[in-house]
């Protein structure tokens, strides 16, 4: 990568902030507020930690609005996060380079596979397989028949695409993933042998999805499992046969979708966080971290706890939890005196 | 896959099931009952549900016996949901087509490898496995010294299979999942070093198993890690060491056993369910969705929760646990007013 | 593997064990109790066990300190469990070695390798790549531009590791394992959209690591995600970027770390066990499983539960757990009891 050099007003202008200072300096890099050096632009979340700002070593910094000042020049944007990303993303940005098919790529019959792309070592591609303009394929990858990938994908090493998936535009699948593998389905017969039921169903992914390491995305029994644009999923995650993922989701590591799950738009799902089969989640639920969810959701909802509810009640319950003990006892306590109660008022009935 | 045409009669035969309807009628394909089309058969599992027999494409329905008749032509079966399993199972079979060992295959010495299989490209095998017939190994496979699969076995892309393990008929293993690996042992020494316990033991894994993708099967420390036939295993499930997994069982996405677990026959653990290490747990035992089971489980039950307890109490105290705030504001009003009736009491007597 | 035969004063001496017996017998196995033969060395870790010492065909046994004899040889040691790995080790012990580059492997430019190592085929290595001495490098592995492997590194099958990263010596990664891979981090706009965060930071594992089957480690989004010396883990285990884990730590199956996770010296998480992003864990901190870490813990602490309180505390509350339902009915009768109480007062008062 030849660094580039951007002039500090061209990255104000991408992301319109307001800068203070001067706009001819050449900026080449992002990086962290510690690790800043000259000819870096950084970022500063938070307003309070502003004595960062004189502290680092960066050429320039994004702020929030209320900073107003400072010795070095800065980009006040109303998001320094969203800003900092746009402009790391601008920063890094270069053309696709392709470098072709590697010899040792093993494709099937009738491919579709366009001059700008790369296909590393070793990887294997089954019949009908139609590629996109500038997707990069890492090596080991295995994509079965009838897969189609959209432009400027990206499918990196070892992973495995089944047959008939559709992957979409601008994708991202990090190593090791499995797409399109079969959806665990069984009936049980009269000896209590399980009975596969083939799945015969297929995946969809949409554009802009981006999908972790080593997760896995089972095809439908029947029909589609369908992870729709912008839905971002970290590593070792599980979606289940037939879950339909809605637009801009976020599903955290090693969260799971049970089959038949539907999530709404820009629905998020924390660490470990699961669904059981068959639950809908209205848009913009947010499931904390290890939240188990067992029934509908109404959009909007914060929830945690297993079975998930409305994430205040089950902080205040889990708070209460380790009292448990002190609360029996308690009512061991209070039941005892309400004898001596009764005795004594019986005792005073006597007299 | 040419589709076959199978007339209705010798479908409901192959289900001891009722035919209603023109037996001579030729169905190609099984679809849900919201996608099939003329020349399809469906099935209903649940006869509530039946106004959607009218609404279907699908040129027979195989239906619950309580539904005892149709405008269309129905297959009547005490399980539909198994019969349509088996009829599914039954229009898709077909006769295992080998395509031999691709050329980009490693294989080491002394294997041996029939004629009628499938080993796709850029596999590699270690010295003396030995595979059976009709097997297919899929791409990007990695099989260790004396490995042994038996007939009709499948191993998708991408697995690991480490050396040594013993695999039987029919069984199937899904993209990315990882056989005999080391199991997790270490010593600890006066320093606070854990020493490694080196993992001598093997893994067998028997007759008309499934394990899904991107799970983990440890070898074993001494001896087998040892899952039995019909054990039917879905994604990212992890199985450590000295496991032993009866026959029929089914273990759910991310669950997962600690070492020495013993699991009897028709075992169900639910999605991210786990064991402690060296537990038992008897036939038909069922333990819920992120049931985290620390003892002995007794054949039957039905348990959840961490510690897992039987159902019923989990359920019940589980429904209690969003009230312990209101629990404990209420146990103070308690004690006030018992107070209040003291402080009465003792006035009382002095009058 | 020729085996060795070694003497039984040389392995008494190996662990400074007290020999009982005659030192010039020859051993050349390590075994479990129940599986020993002739010639074979086994352990008995709990003295309360001794009938065992009887039973077993082992020619020699490493047994506790409390254990002052017995009808065969015995070596007796402070740790049984730590002297067995030790002498199992040494007994399996053997010089590496190197198979060379498999012809089928394909390398970058400017790649470091070594005469004495090992890469099986079909792996592939960016360019930059360094290797150290007696490396061993598993089929399908990927390994990215300008990683860093030091000497006697074992890197198993299908993994991979993405650019920049470097390894330590003696360092075991097995099977399915991605190293590397891009942390999750997005910043959310005006719309939803969730924008990359570019992840350009890198992962350093430093000597003696072991990383089990199916792990992510994910690369920091600047520095480093970090992993030192001595601390293994388990399969299926999740490292968000930047988390730090001191030396000699071990993560349990399916557990998790969010984002810049701070783990000190010898801390443990058990099976499931996760932290939030931004805890830090003392030296020596041990989470039970299923433990979910919500804020800092000090050093030395036993801790269990989501959030995780003290061990003592949780498993009273669990234990506590189920009786909820009874508490509240308990609470009712209470309540009745009261008001019944303040009636009777309330009748005495009017007589």
């Amino acid at each position: 990568m030849t660094p580039k050099k951007i002039r500090l007003d061209q990255l104000a202008k991408l992301v319109d902030g307001q800068l203070t200072g001067e706009g001819s300096l050449e900026i080449h890099r992002l990086e962290s507020i510690e690790a800043a050096q000259e000819g870096d632009i950084t970022f500063l979340v938070k307003a309070k930690a502003v004595e960062m700002l004189e502290k680092t070593q960066a050429t320039a910094v994004i702020v929030p609005l209320d900073i107003t000042a400072s010795t070095r020049p800065i980009i006040r944007v109303k998001n320094p996060y969203l800003a900092s990303a746009i402009i790391h993303n601008y920063l890094l940005e270069e053309p696709f380079t392709p470098q072709g098919v590697h010899a040792s790529v093993v494709t099937g019959s009738n491919c579709t596979l366009p001059e700008n792309i790369t296909i590393e070592p070793n990887s294997v591609l089954g019949d009908n397989v139609q590629i996109g303009e500038r997707v990069f394929i890492g090596s080991g990858v295995y994509i079965g028949d009838n897969v189609t990938i959209g432009d400027d994908s990206v499918i990196k090493a070892n992973v495995t695409v089944e047959y008939e998936t559709t992957i979409g535009n601008r994708v991202i699948i990090h190593p090791g993933t499995v797409i399109g593998s079969d959806g665990y389905g069984y009936a049980v017969d009269d000896k209590g042998h399980h009975i596969k039921r083939p799945q015969v169903g297929t995946v969809r992914i949409d554009d802009d999805v981006e999908i972790g390491a080593n997760c896995c995305v089972d095809r439908a029994t029947f029909g589609l499992t369908w992870i729709k644009s912008g839905t971002k999923i970290d590593n070792l995650v599980q979606i289940a046969h037939n879950s339909i993922i809605g637009e801009n989701c976020l599903m955290v590591s090693q969260s799971a979708l049970s089959g038949s799950s539907v999530l709404g738009r820009n629905v998020v799902l924390g660490g470990q966080a699961a669904t059981k089969g068959h639950v809908s989640l209205g848009d913009g639920v947010i499931v904390a971290g290890r939240g188990g969810v067992t029934r509908d959701l109404p959009a909007g909802g914060v929830f945690g706890g297993f079975p998930a509810i409305p994430i205040k009640q089950w902080t205040k319950a889990a708070t209460t939890f380790n009292k448990m003990p002190e609360i029996r006892s308690e009512l061991r306590k209070l039941r005892q005196e309400i004898s001596e109660l009764h005795k004594k008022l019986a005792q005073d009935d006597e007299h």
